[in-house]
Formats: C-alpha cells, sequence, structure tokens
C-alpha cells in the first residue's frame, strides 16, 4: 500500500499515516503516533525537548536490563511497596512513551513483563492491610492510589499496544486492568459515583483504560458513573465540581490534584473522540479552570493553602507542566504562561511541548512575569454558593495578595473558616493559613496520611484568621451543616485599583450571630499600603470573640504591656483546635488602640485594632498538646472580647525595610494613630482613621448594597454624598472615584 | 605647562599627569587621580561597570539640590539621627567618588556643605544622650559608629581635596576632623589602644583622616596607638588580631566586619607610602585573612555564626564587595572569587573592579562554584590558642561542612562553647549555633544593641551544641577566665576526604572534669554520610553532663516514648540560659540507642546517640522567660547524664530524600542500628557501630597522638596492628588509608 500511495506524493501520505492511525487507535491516550513522530524529529533541533527527552530515557533505561519489582502490597503511603508500586506506574508510563518516540521495541517489552507480573498479582489482592478509610485501595493503602495506577498504566498500555501480541494483550487486559475496574466500580461504587477529587480520578482511570483496551463499556462507566443517571461519572464532575468561572470548590492545592485526570483523560478522549468537542464543554470549563488555578498562587509558584494543603505545592508539580500542555493543545498557545513554563523548565515529549518550547526561545530574554490580577471567583456548580477573591496590588516582586475566602464548605477536605483572610506580600506569607497538618508521602508520620491535629487543630476556625465565638469552630465543626451553608457578598468593587472593595456577611456559621467582614486595600501615593478590616459582629447575647492573625515572621513590638508566661504556660482552651495553642502572653487593654509589628523576612508589618471599652490581648503559639511535633511552632495575636455585638477594626500595614547587610532602616514604625468607630447603627458603619499623613474615613451602608443608589451623610457639620453601599475619604476628598 | 609637554606626546603627558599626583597627593584614600580617569573611560565599554556607576550616580544625584540633613545627635541605631548620619557619610563618599570620575565641581560642593556643617556641629558635641557602653560616641550612640564617620569621612575629604579653597579646608579640618580625632585617641585612649574590632575601625578613621589631612600626626598614632610602644595601633592589631594563617579571633560575623577597615586603610595607605609594603605585611596577612573569611561561608555566603553573629550577613555585604577589589588590587585577580564577585553583582569603580568586570565578563556562562575545601586553622597570634577546623564532604550543592570550634574566647563578642559543632548541608543549617541575640538596626528592638538575651542566652553553654557540666556554662561564664585558656587539639587527619578526624580536648572549661571530643566524618560509596561524635568526660565526681543538639527542622520521629507537656510547660532550669529553654518534653531511656530523625528542607537527618546505664532526653524550645520575644523560638533534643564519667557517643547522619512536589519519599530511616562501647579505659576508646550495611570499629589511643606510632588491639580473637592516634575499620577493612 505504501508503495502506491507514494506516488500520490506527500500529501497522501500524511493522510495514509492518519488513515493508518485511526484503524489502529492506538496510541491515543497521551499522543498520537503523528505526533510521537514529530517529537522524534524534533529532539534534535530543540535543547529543552532534548533536555526532557535525555532525563526520561536516562531514568528509563537504568531499568531495561534489570527486574522491576511487583511487591505484594503491604506498606503504607512512604513505605517500601507503596513508593515501589507508585515508581512502577510511572516507569511504564514513560517506557511507553519512549517506545512511540524511539520505536525501540526494547521499551515496550519493558512494559510487557511489567505488566504481566500486575496480571498475576492483581487477581489475588484483597483489600489493602493498611487501609483505614471507607474507600480502602488494593495495591496502595487507599483507592485514590489505585486510581492513579489506573490512569498511568492505562496510558501505558495504550502506549505499547502495538508493541504486544494479541496473547499477552488478553493477559493483561483480563488479569491486570479488569480485577481494578471491577474494584472500583462495583466493590467501591458509592465512592466511584462520588462528586470529589477521588472520584475524577477513579473516572479517568476506568475511561483511559477502557480507551487503552478498546472497551467501551468502561468509557461509559467512565463518562457516565455507574448508574448512568447524570448525577456521577466524568461529565457530571465537570458540571459539579467547578463554579461557572472555574473555580474549583475543594481549594487550590486540590485543583491542582484533580485538574490532572481531567485534563489528562479529556485529552485522550478528544483524541479518541474529536466530536465530543470534550474541552469546549460546559463554555470551556478546563481553560478556565487551568487559569484560575495559576491565579490562585503566590508569586513564587506555591498554590494558596485554602483547605486542606500542604505547602510545598507548586506549579512547577508535574500536573501542572501536563495542564499547561494540554491547554497549549487544546486552547492554543497563551504566552502569559511562558514565564511559569520558565519556572517548571520542563516539557512534555509532545506537540504542544514543542510548541511552548519554541515560544519559549524566542522570547528567552523576556523577563515578564505571570500577570496576577484581581479576582473574583463564585462557588458552586451555579456559583451561587458564595466564592473567594484575590484582592491584588502592585507588580512583579512588589506584589500584595489578600485573599477573601466566603466560599461553601468545599467538601471533605474544607475547613471552617468563613470570612478568613489571608495575606502575601513580596513573595512571602505574611498572615498564614496553618493548611493541612500533614507530611504526604512520609512514612513515619502516620504513614503519610493527614494527622489527627489536621482534623483537631488545621481545620478548626481558631486555626485561622477569622472571628471564633465562645470557642467553637463555625457550624459547630460539623461537614454535613456547613456544606448547607455560605455567606453572601454585600458588594465588592475591583474598578479603582488604588482601593479595592469587597464586603461578605455570614448568618450561618453561628446560630444567632451575624458575622460581617468589609476590607479595603489601599494603595496610596506615598503612603504604605494598607488593609483596612472592619469586621462586625450582631448578636442578641453576650458571647466570647476571638478574632487570630496568624503573623509570619519575627514579633518586633507591641503597644500593650502584656503578662509574658514566664515559668508555667499553659493551653489556650480545652477544646476545638484551642488545646493545641499555647499562651504565650495576656494583656487586658481598655479604649485604646493596639499595636502589634512584626518583621518578615526585610520588610515590617503593623496591625493596628480598634479596642472600645475592654478586650484582652492574647499571644499564641501552636504546639500545646501537640504529643507528636506535628504542628509547626507558629505563633498568632488573638483579639478577645466578651461582648454582645463589638467590632473588630483593624488596619494591616505593610511598611518600611530592615536591610540587614547594609545595616540600615527606615519606616519602621506605623504611621496609624488612632481608629474610631463613629457610629455603627441599623443604618450606617463610620469608621475614622487617624493617620500621621491624613486622615481616613469609611462609611459604609448597612441596609442597601446597590451600586447607584444616592447616600447621604452628614459629617464635621457638612453633608457627603455619594453613590453605592461605600464611601472612603482621605483628608475629606473622595477616593474611590 | 600642559601645552609645552603635549609636544612630546602620550609619554610625557601620563609622566606628567604622575607627578602632579606625586605632589598634590589627592586623592589617594580610595583611589587615585590616575585610577579615576581609567574609570572613567572604561565605564561606556563595561556594562557591570557602567551599572554600579548609573546606580551611585542616580542615588547621589537625589541630593545635588536637596539640603542634607545634618541633625543634633539624639536617638539610638535604627533612629533617625542615627541613619541619617550614616546616610551622610555614605553620601560623602560616594559623592566625592563620582567627583573624581566625572569631573564635575557640583559633586565636590555636595560634600563640602555637608562637612561644613560638620565642622559646626562636631565641636559643640558632648557624649550621646543614647550612649550606654564605656565606649560612648557623639555623632552616634557608640563611639564604634563615629569611627565609621570617620573612615568614610576621611575619605570623601581626600577624594573632593582638590575641589575645595584653602579656607574651607582649614574649617573642616579643624571643625569637623579634630573634635573626633582628639576624642577617640584622647578621651577614649584605652579604647582606642584596644586589640579589638572596635580599634582597627578607630585606627584606620584616625589615619585615613591623617592622609587625608596631610597629617603625620594622626597617620602615626593610627599606627602606632596613642601609646608609641607597639602594644596597640594598626600594626598591633594585625599582629594580634589573626592567627598566622589567618584566622580572625572574633570569628568571621566580626571578620567581614573588622577587614573592612583593615585594608580600605592599608589600601589609602599602600597609594601615600607603597614603600610600607603593607599588603605584605606578616606574610601577606590580609590575603590570607580574606581567603579564610570567605571559607567561613555557607554556600548561600552566609558567614558561619561563630561567637556573636547575625544570620543575615553574607558575602555580598559591601565589606566584601571591597574585600575582593582591594585583593586584586594588592595580590592579583584571583579567579575562584569569581562566583562570589557573581552574586554580588556589584564592583567598585576603581581598577581592580575594572579587572574583575572583565574576567568575569570572559567567564560568563562559567557555572564553577567557589571551592570551599576542608580546613584547619589556628586561633591566636602566635597560632598556639586551639583553632578552628571546618571538616567538608561534596561539592557545590552537595557540600557538608562540619564546623568544630576548639578556639580562644574571641573577645568580648566570644561564646562560652568549647568543643562546639555546627552542620552545614545541602547549602542549609542543620545544627545550629543560635548567633546572637540582636536585630542590628532596629530601634524597636533594644535600639538595635545587643539584647539583654544574648548575654543571658545565646553566649551561654546551654545555647550550643556541646556539653555543658551542672547547668553551668564553661569558665563559670567569666570572660575574664574563659580568655585565659583554650582547648588542646590531640590529632587530626583530612588527608583522606573519605575519612575525615580530628581530636580535641578541654580541661580548663570545667573545673576537675575533662572533655574529649572526636570526630570522623565518613563519606563512605553508597552510604549515607555519616558523622561520628565521640565526646568523652573524665571526672571524679558525678555530674549532670547535658549535650544538646539544635536541630533545624520538622522533628519527623523519635525512637523514645517522651512523655510530653500536654496541658502546662515550665522551663528547663533557672539560670545560665536554662530559664530561656522551655521542657517540651522528657523520657528516661536505659541501655539503649535513641534515634531522633528530622526534616530539613527536603533531607532527613537522624541523631543516634548510645545509652549505658540511665539518661534523659529532653525536647526543649527557645522562649521561656522571653518576655519581649526576642528569641527564636527554635527546638533543641538534649541528652542527659548524670554519672561521674559518661560517654557520649552520637552518630549524625544524613539521608533520605523528601520530594513534596512529586510525592516521593526515599531512604527516610536511618542505617543505624547499634552503637557500643566496647572499651574506654587509660590506653584505648573502642566504639562499634553496627549499620544494616556493615560494622563500623573506631579505635582511638588515649596516651599517644604521635601520626607515627605503631599500635595493637585484639579484637574478635585477632590483633589488629596500625600507626597512629586512631583506627577505623568498616567491615573489618582499614578505610582511613
Amino acid at each position: 500500500m505504501l508503495n502506491v500511495l507514494k506516488k500520490g506524493g506527500l500529501l497522501f501520505f500524511s493522510i495514509f499515516a492518519f488513515a493508518q492511525y485511526s484503524i489502529s487507535q492506538h496510541p491515543v491516550s497521551f499522543f498520537t503516533k503523528e505526533e510521537s513522530l514529530l517529537v522524534r524529529s524534533n529532539i534534535k533541533i530543540q535543547p529543552l525537548l532534548n533536555e526532557s527527552f535525555q532525563i526520561l530515557k536516562k531514568e528509563t533505561d537504568l531499568w531495561l536490563n534489570k527486574e522491576v519489582d511487583v511487591p505484594f502490597p503491604k506498606d503504607p503511603a512512604g513505605g517500601y511497596t507503596h513508593e515501589r508500586h507508585k515508581a512502577n506506574y510511572l516507569l511504564m508510563f514513560n517506557s511507553g512513551v519512549l517506545y512511540n518516540i524511539t520505536g525501540e521495541q526494547k521499551y515496550a517489552d519493558l512494559v510487557r513483563k511489567i505488566l504481566l507480573k500486575y496480571a498475576t498479582l492483581n487477581p489475588t489482592l484483597k483489600n489493602h492491610p493498611q487501609a483505614t478509610s471507607t474507600s480502602p485501595g488494593r495495591i496502595f493503602w487507599q483507592a485514590l492510589n489505585d486510581a492513579n495506577w489506573m490512569v498511568y498504566t492505562g496510558m501505558a498500555y495504550d502506549l505499547v499496544y502495538n508493541g504486544l501480541n494479541e496473547a499477552d494483550r488478553k493477559i493483561i487486559e483480563e488479569g491486570a486492568f479488569k480485577p481494578e475496574v471491577d474494584f472500583v466500580t462495583k466493590d467501591l461504587s458509592p465512592w466511584f459515583n462520588l462528586i470529589h477529587n477521588h472520584a475524577v480520578w477513579a473516572t479517568a482511570g476506568v475511561g483511559m483504560i477502557g480507551i487503552a483496551t478498546n472497551n467501551q463499556t468502561y468509557i461509559d462507566l467512565a463518562l457516565e458513573g455507574s448508574q448512568h443517571n447524570g448525577s456521577s461519572g466524568f461529565y457530571a464532575l465537570l458540571d459539579q465540581l467547578f463554579s461557572p468561572d472555574g473555580y474549583y470548590t475543594e481549594g487550590p492545592y486540590y485543583t491542582r490534584y484533580a485538574l490532572l485526570p481531567f485534563i489528562i483523560f479529556s485529552n485522550a478522549l478528544n483524541n479518541k473522540y474529536p466530536s465530543k468537542n470534550i474541552f469546549t464543554y460546559r463554555n470551556s470549563i478546563l481553560k478556565k479552570a487551568i487559569n484560575t488555578a495559576i491565579q490562585y498562587s503566590n508569586t513564587n509558584g506555591m498554590f494558596f493553602a485554602l483547605n486542606d494543603a500542604i505547602k510545598d505545592k507548586d506549579y512547577t508539580t508535574s500536573e501542572m507542566i501536563m495542564a499547561l500542555d494540554i491547554y497549549t493543545r487544546a486552547y492554543g498557545l497563551d504566552t502569559t504562561f511562558l514565564p511559569i513554563a520558565k519556572k517548571q523548565h520542563s516539557i512534555l515529549l509532545t506537540k504542544s511541548g514543542i510548541q511552548i518550547a519554541e515560544a519559549f526561545n524566542k522570547q528567552k530574554n523576556n523577563t515578564a512575569l505571570f500577570p496576577y490580577k484581581t479576582i473574583e471567583n463564585s462557588d458552586g456548580a451555579k456559583g451561587n454558593k458564595g466564592g473567594v477573591s484575590i484582592l491584588r496590588s502592585g507588580e512583579g516582586k512588589e506584589l500584595t495578595s489578600l485573599i477573601y475566602k466566603y466560599s461553601s464548605h468545599g467538601l471533605s477536605h474544607g475547613h471552617y473558616d468563613k470570612l478568613n483572610i489571608n495575606l502575601f506580600d513580596k513573595g512571602n506569607e505574611i498572615l498564614q493559613d496553618y493548611g493541612a497538618a500533614r507530611f504526604v508521602g512520609v512514612e513515619q508520620k502516620y504513614g503519610g496520611r493527614y494527622l489527627p491535629e489536621n482534623a483537631g487543630f488545621a481545620t478548626q476556625t481558631i486555626a485561622h484568621n477569622t472571628i471564633v465565638v465562645d470557642e467553637t469552630s463555625h457550624f459547630n465543626g460539623s461537614e454535613k451543616t456547613s456544606e448547607q451553608f455560605w455567606p453572601v457578598k454585600n458588594y465588592s468593587n475591583f474598578k479603582n485599583e488604588k482601593v479595592l472593595a469587597i464586603s461578605v456577611s455570614d448568618s450561618n456559621a453561628y446560630k444567632n450571630v451575624i458575622l460581617k467582614r468589609s476590607l479595603f486595600m489601599l494603595t496610596l501615593p506615598d503612603q504604605p499600603k494598607l488593609i483596612i478590616d472592619i469586621f462586625h459582629t450582631q448578636s442578641s447575647n453576650p458571647h466570647q470573640y476571638d478574632l487570630p492573625f496568624y503573623y509570619m515572621g519575627q514579633f518586633i513590638h507591641s503597644s500593650v504591656d502584656y503578662r509574658y508566661a514566664k515559668n508555667t504556660m499553659s493551653p489556650l482552651g480545652p477544646k476545638n483546635g484551642y488545646q493545641y495553642l499555647w499562651k504565650e502572653g495576656e494583656a487586658k487593654v481598655k479604649d485604646t488602640i493596639v499595636q502589634m509589628t512584626f518583621l518578615n523576612e526585610r520588610d515590617f508589618y503593623t496591625i493596628s485594632t480598634m479596642v472600645k471599652d475592654t478586650a484582652s490581648i492574647l499571644f499564641a503559639r501552636i504546639g500545646a498538646n501537640d504529643q507528636n511535633f506535628n504542628l509547626r511552632r507558629d505563633p498568632a495575636f488573638i483579639i478577645r472580647k466578651n461582648s454582645t455585638s463589638p467590632s473588630f477594626i483593624s488596619v494591616i500595614e505593610m511598611h518600611g525595610k530592615y536591610d540587614p547587610v547594609n545595616e540600615v532602616t527606615s519606616n519602621a514604625n506605623s504611621i496609624v494613630q488612632k481608629i474610631q468607630e463613629l457610629e455603627n447603627s441599623a443604618l450606617f458603619s463610620v469608621v475614622k482613621i487617624t493617620l500621621k499623613t491624613g486622615e481616613l474615613l469609611f462609611i459604609e451602608i448597612k441596609n442597601d448594597t446597590s451600586s447607584t443608589s444616592d447616600h447621604q451623610y452628614r459629617y464635621n457639620n457638612s453633608d457627603i454624598t455619594w453613590k453605592g453601599p461605600y464611601l472612603v475619604l482621605f483628608n475629606g476628598k473622595n477616593i474611590n472615584k
């Protein structure tokens, strides 16, 4: 046939090649044959591509003449059998990629050898001996890892399909794959049908095996779930886990994790069934999801630690390298991602990998950074379950990001942290979210699982920069209740980048207490950046209200005269996370401004807070009752008010510079002199802040959030008028225009 | 004259230029006229030079049309007047440099204007209102800062000398300089005549003013001290502050600080009196000093924190930029310094600056790192007062540095830390020296001075990784006593880089207790790097012995069953630094091996220690009684033995890898299984360490440190023979050969 067609010239040859691939249909999971040939021809001319290829080849070649162990499952995460099985699926996948690029049979043989071992092992497996959850694994301690195995091993099988004989295929499909697919879709069908990142992996795993083994039943199971009623499966997950603007409900840490099966299976599906147009599904939801994911990172690439999150994960993870690759293939090259590709310094051996490498070479000397911007995301499939906003100011290394969380609970990895804020500045975490208490993959730390201190402390409200009422977490720490409620945004306005404003209320986290937090981020000329944090409470009974600030850095100075725990130190409370906090110091204050300055790297930060009547200031440190040293010994500054409806009005100020190399310090002192609540009525909230450099006035309308309503307020014997739910005056001038 | 000579051509012109400079003799302090012209002509062709020039010009030009404040001294370090006066002398110096390079009078005028203000201010000054020490300053709170002012202002004056008229010169010399010189040489003559870094600055300041004002009396005062008997002054400081091999007795942090006046004044002196050959003085002691200083840094450039030291200081400080510049001028270009120049990314506007920039450009793509190596330094002017050794293994990012301190006290900034060790690995601090408790330049922190917790904690023995007897610091914390004693090295052998060995004894830190610590750093094929730490004590009475390890990182696991301070925490003791440590946990152990694993960044470290009979294991945390949050809340792992002459035998193991990005963990567990002391007699110390991978045997001769003596030991029914004071066997094989 080749001979005949060759007469027709190159055009025919191409069509023929395409036709051949359509018939054999392998590989399609990771790339197509055509694409692998393009990669082969580009390796010599693209240095970055060649680098990626050589690394892959070097790692894989080590195993060509070695026996690969496929041990009987025994250990939890971090242990030998766990790490070996993980390494095995990556090795098979890599070897499958190399088989196509090099055309060398030895790489297919390596995969074959390992798969045959799994074909012997898998039918013998029962639940893993270390399984502790309701979704036990077989090869691994939890089913999630088995799903990971299915995704990669499915791809590996597809990649070497043409290098296997029929007999081996049958053995592998029956022995290695069927037991796993049956296990997750039948034994674990409730888990398989969840709306949760685990299910994304599980459906992608089953679907990938379906594509690799030409098994339509598996593909349908993956797309529609095992109930086939639209409530579960891959499409349902695409529908329900993301808000319409691309926010993933579990938060950025798990976005990263869930994105991989989403995009990798979409890519395979798109190769096999281009007509399904999976990449434009739901108004190109995956495009929005990837863009959003990256906006939820610090300038160093670290994902913001909302909900359960380990602070080591950045956008150089393999998931995000894959995400950029498949994004490029599906939606075209977006050059704003190049700074991220640069930091990843790794591309996939694909057509889009080549495209990124080429673009990268062209822009080699371009020092542009990723364009982080102020964004506002809704949460929930319909976008009606609260949301998250990131208020941003400054560029490059000077970027400030204030993260305001008023989303829904975020499934099983959610924290009880309604109206929580976190602050990043100059690349550093300034007011932290603790993240998760877990050392993923470290066997000595509870087998790498979530530690008991995660539920005990990290998820509790007191571990966050938001108000705790009566030492009880939001929704009394019930996930089931928390899933049913979310805060309501009163207003936000990000048009004027000098005055970013947002206000959100919550009336469900506590029965009979309404919480309302309005935030203003001011970037005024010749002034330090300021965040004005007006946190109102409303109740008909007295309560104890605690507002912590988990500041990161070296305590420098506090205006209050506190009693330090000199000779003995006790925990802050008996439960709900309080038992994990030592009380390092305490001050009783009355009618004053309380200030606390700390130093993060080379910058000073001051929290100034108004105390009207009395308050306690607590200096806390994580660590009490932390028997196994599972938590970091980080500090918190807590404002405690015992009253009916106290206001917490604070200014977070980013000021000054400490240069220990040149021993020069500048602006180490706060410019905030006074904070006054002039009115807090049913109609108005009026706050006056006296700075060394002038006077700020914030007026907020309590009962009307319309941006077009006209308002009037009498101040200093004259009437101020404006439109919309708030007004910010600096030295009498409306700076919100 | 120019016209006449021009006929003679270029050669004559050059000579003429030289002759003219010889007559006027200004500038000579920083560079000569000739050199400044060379810089001028090179700015356009050397990008790095141009960059340095533009930065200098930009900063200085800001002040050309502004009034520069010369305020009446009032504030401590970090306060306005302090920072202003500091900025002033740097501004004057920079403007003086620019005057010569650009030839523009406006730069001389700027210096003149400021100097005239000082000429008015200085005669009116008494001791600074914030002065607290025995060496008060006048412009600043301490005389040391006045000496800094003298060095820079002296240079500035010399640089603009030719741009001032005779009348102004007289006013400045009489008004600005004379009161300062008189003050430090007369009022503060005991301080001026000290052997201490302050005196280096003071003599360099007086000498620099002498050179700038052509005042031979000042120059003689500087070189010989005010007693003119050889016991003080610049020469005496060069003689006494460095050991013959270039170790500066106060430690690396102050080396950096003292080097600047040493080299800057030497440079000026050399320009004015080349025949004095100051750079070859004492076998080129300054050359050795600069080389040694750089060896005492971590791969990230940070100086090791021996004695009082702030951990923010690295080799990018202005002192070290100056050091590299003057080194190049005095001793020629050393290309091994180029990686450091690269990190400094700044050169001086001098002839050697040009030379460094040129070399740098040529080697732009050279990724070589600075060649850190194992070194051994003596301490004391004669090299007979103990010393410091740095045992190193690995290259580049894999470098391990074990610092062993057995020096003399180190003057007023010394710590009570005989036989202390610190460990750096992969660029990180693993076993820390706390350094100094001080926030230099931060006014809110005690005016930027040394904090009370420095003497209270940081200098005390318990703040170090060495043995404390009976909760009392070495020499009972008396500097005067400590100054009189130093440990004695038994032997060291760094020839075999796989087995680095050193042993040192101290019999003075405690009365009636002899301490002897032998260290072996092993880098064996296919094994984790190991440090074997054999610490013997010898006494005739029972004592409490504490050996802390201030580990840096996340506690992962301990083999002991400790009782954690759950609901209340108390300090470890009442005094000598113990009052600053919280007791977080405690375990009682008996006849066992105790292991503690921690994670630093992405690497695991395990300390395994032998317990023969009983011991307590204490988990401590800095912070008790730290009323003002002046100390970092870092942890320590303390081994406590109550006995007469217990041995502390430990293995510090660098193993495994935690990769949270790819979620892969390897070798997270220690390979050390057993540690046994087979013999500890008057003749032999024999230690056996059982690893998963084999058996290590260490035999040490107690009474003969000669490297040529023959020895014999009966082990496992056969006689082992060897030469020298120790033997290391791995699986029966002598690996020390």
